[in-house]
């Protein structure tokens, strides 16, 4: 294909794009299909000589749609959202088309040099501790992770380091092994699995710590442990709090939890994979208070800020702690700026060596919308969850299951669990909706997660009035 | 911004992108300026109201592109190959739209279920063993990774659960911790320097393999390193071998290394990062003769393979190896269909939760120049490396410093690290090419890899006739 042909099929993907994403919500939102679907589908092998275009676009309907959970439905209501905005698929397409691997300044100044300055331009709008920002005095800044559980993972391995070298300093005749043996990680027993995940990764045994009845964690209940802990000779050195936990968005104190953290030298790491993005709201902002005591804050554009996937952003209180734990020159990657203070090589802060031109995205969908659109996305989509809310709260069949702050609605039928996964079941096989399941104090819940950016009051209504029908097919059956 | 909207600026990109990559070679291959240039051209907050989308399609020429090292200039020929083509930009725009996140079967089952069968097609390209195709009675498969580091880091992981499992099932008094300590990987001393990070990462000691005069590790060298560390205590348990070594494109002789590894119960992981692409060409496969003993493979078809970052090919020889290092399994993950054999949970067998449907990618590229097209596109290369050769070959000043196998020339002035270093100041200062250099046998040397799609034989003239000319002036200077 030359460029005059990209051209031509440039712009017929375009509108198909527009097409599929304004007709979005007359598909089935989840797929009817059984697991194995697509190999019967398709060839075994690659072709040997071209084939025509016009034949791959066929089979895009053909093979590819059938199986296509379609998270940008506005009757998508399940895990979390995936941002996705028409800003950022354009500047997607100039990264791609710039397609440079951005491992250090010097492979392609701008790609690192916008990240930095994307990251202070989001950190402010998050109204972030002045350590946190890099075009400052201090000592920190921020970049761009894949996913959340890389982040996780970065400040947990950071805070090995640091850890290992402390106690190798304070006991030369620990040795490093010994030391790693004794490490322990705490965080809220709601956490993201991915937190455990990035202990099990680090070799460092990991405290599930219990929560309150709102689902957080409190300062007291994290003392409790870490005292047992060292009573029992382990020594604590990480915590990761979260902000908005995935089960139902529950709000850890981290403002009882920071000081503790800090008088302990424990790293504080904040998980605020979704709920970050509103703290770009004032009335939400409180809630990040205490983020002036941690050693690390994440939270993804790319669930709740229309930065399409991936783009998770990190911010450390000082570059040297996460840069020091993993900083290797081979001389291929060494550039003759690389000692300048100026310069961030941003190898050393991630676990992969390339990187795409990611802050395009953020450039391109902060100009376009301005704080105050970002904002009124936020704002619209907690207002659904309330609206849902009242409607949950007004069937006196159902019960709400968690404080509803964000986007996130944790609801059952009053009963059994049994109920309830029935209930489910109906409305998944229905395919007019999509939800997923949670676990709250034992209890099956539902979660209806307001999603996509083109959900409007109808779809809650609708998908209410359906959830309903289900309701009352499934309490007619003789069985209940 | 809306779908209209989009239809118009989409259109806009598509021809933007194109004219980028028609006339990219007439702009300085790598940027002129120094570090902190970016901060001081753009505010120093994002905008409160939405801007103007021309205003910042003119402060891509205005700010990005001054600091762009342009890495699909045909005068670029430094680090590896980054894969671009048209048909993989059109997948890029589709998976964008799609914007799924596919880390369970259910989140979307196209993007995991194509992603296992182009993992197919491709092993089958590369005449890998039938136990790493999904598709047949074996237990291994596919699946795409971010990129190399996270493939070697994934295979490091498994293969420390593994030898930990097993240890301590034979030596139950042995503790985990205990274990830990003693494994020991290995790789050669001209293996990535991600490898030895992975490590690092996974807590446990690497030894580097020396290599021969080849710059490649044969089976004699690491059977004496891991005889010595057995009977120092150690547990030998990985080995992760390189075909194509980032300095020189070395490759080590895993056919000796292969039957060794599996004797000592040692993982071998396999990193063709950028060789690994040639493989589909008849003539360059018997460099790949040894994988059978392989436990997993790898290699970057968003080097070499036209298909744009990032997409780095893993297949592992038994699934259960690499999921079960790390299996969660929280409820809002969980569905109907998951203990159906034929399904895969990707997010297992990775480092993040979320990913993008990136096997589209490979599906466009496969599909639109089929495999003939492919191997053209490699054997082209090949070619223009030769041909680079015979020019550097030719020049009594010269002299080749490794075996030039694939795309990638190593050369230097005969004469002093320091000349070396001169030339290759001049040559970046000059930014009519761009070459990074590499360390051999303590020499300081030049690396020329043939690296953007649209190079031809007069980029490779042109570029020996601009090395010559420094040259000349060089050793014209009264220093000399």
């Amino acid at each position: 294909m030359d460029a005059a042909e990209f051209r031509r099929r440039g712009r017929e993907m375009v509108d198909f794009v527009a097409d599929y994403l304004e007709n979005i919500e007359q598909r089935p939102v989840y797929p009817d299909l059984e697991p194995g679907y697509l190999r019967s589908l398709i060839p075994t092998e690659a072709p040997l000589e071209p084939e025509n275009y016009e034949d791959i676009i066929k089979d895009v309907e053909r093979v590819i749609m059938p199986g296509v959970t379609h998270w940008h439905s506005p009757y998508f209501f399940a895990y979390f959202p995936a941002a996705s905005s028409y800003p950022a698929m354009l500047a997607d397409m100039l990264c791609g088309a710039i397609g440079c691997i951005g491992f250090s300044w010097a492979a392609s100044p701008a790609c690192t040099e916008l990240e930095t300055v994307m990251l202070d331009w989001l950190g402010k709008m998050l109204q972030l501790p002045e350590h946190f920002i890099a075009g400052t005095h201090g000592h920190g800044g921020g970049v761009i992770q894949g996913t959340a559980s890389e982040a996780t993972l970065m400040s947990l391995l950071a805070a090995r380091c640091k850890a290992i070298r402390r106690v190798h300093a304070s006991i030369p005749e620990n040795s490093e092994a010994d030391i790693l043996s004794k490490l322990v990680a705490y965080t809220s027993e709601q956490a993201h699995s991915s937190v455990e995940r990035a202990a099990l990764i680090g070799g460092v045994m990991m405290r599930k710590v219990p929560t309150d009845n709102s689902y957080a964690v409190r300062g007291d209940m994290l003392k409790k442990i870490v005292e047992e802990d060292k009573a029992a000779g382990l020594i604590p050195f990480y915590f990761c709090a979260t902000l908005g936990t995935t089960p139902s968005c529950a709000f850890d104190h981290i403002t009882e939890l920071g000081p503790l953290c800090n008088e302990e030298n424990m790293w504080m790491h904040i998980d605020a994979a979704y709920a970050g993005s509103a703290f770009i709201c004032p009335e939400f902002r409180p809630l990040l208070n205490g983020v002036e005591f941690a050693d690390s804050f994440n939270f993804n554009p790319h669930k709740w800020l229309l930065v399409n996937f991936d783009c998770s952003a990190m911010w450390v209180k000082k570059r040297a702690d996460i840069i020091g734990a993993f900083k290797m020159e081979p001389l291929y990657l060494k550039h003759e700026n690389q000692e300048s203070g100026l310069v961030t090589d941003y190898r050393h802060w991630q676990i992969p060596l390339g990187r795409r031109f990611r802050s395009l995205k953020m450039w391109f969908v902060f100009r376009l919308y301005g704080l105050k659109g970002l904002q009124a996305h936020i704002r619209k989509q907690v207002d659904l969850a309330k609206e849902f809310e009242s409607l949950v709260r007004a069937d006196k069949r159902f019960e709400i299951c968690a404080e509803v702050i964000m986007g996130l609605v944790c609801f059952r039928l009053k009963g059994s669990n049994e109920l309830n996964q029935n209930l489910l079941k109906r409305i998944t096989e229905s395919r007019e909706i999509h939800l997923v399941p949670c676990q709250l104090s034992g209890r099956f819940v539902l979660r209806f997660a307001i999603c996509a950016r083109s959900t409007e009051s109808r779809h809650i209504q609708q998908a209410w009035r359906h959830i309903t029908q289900l309701t009352f097919e499934l309490l007619q059956e003789p069985n209940h």
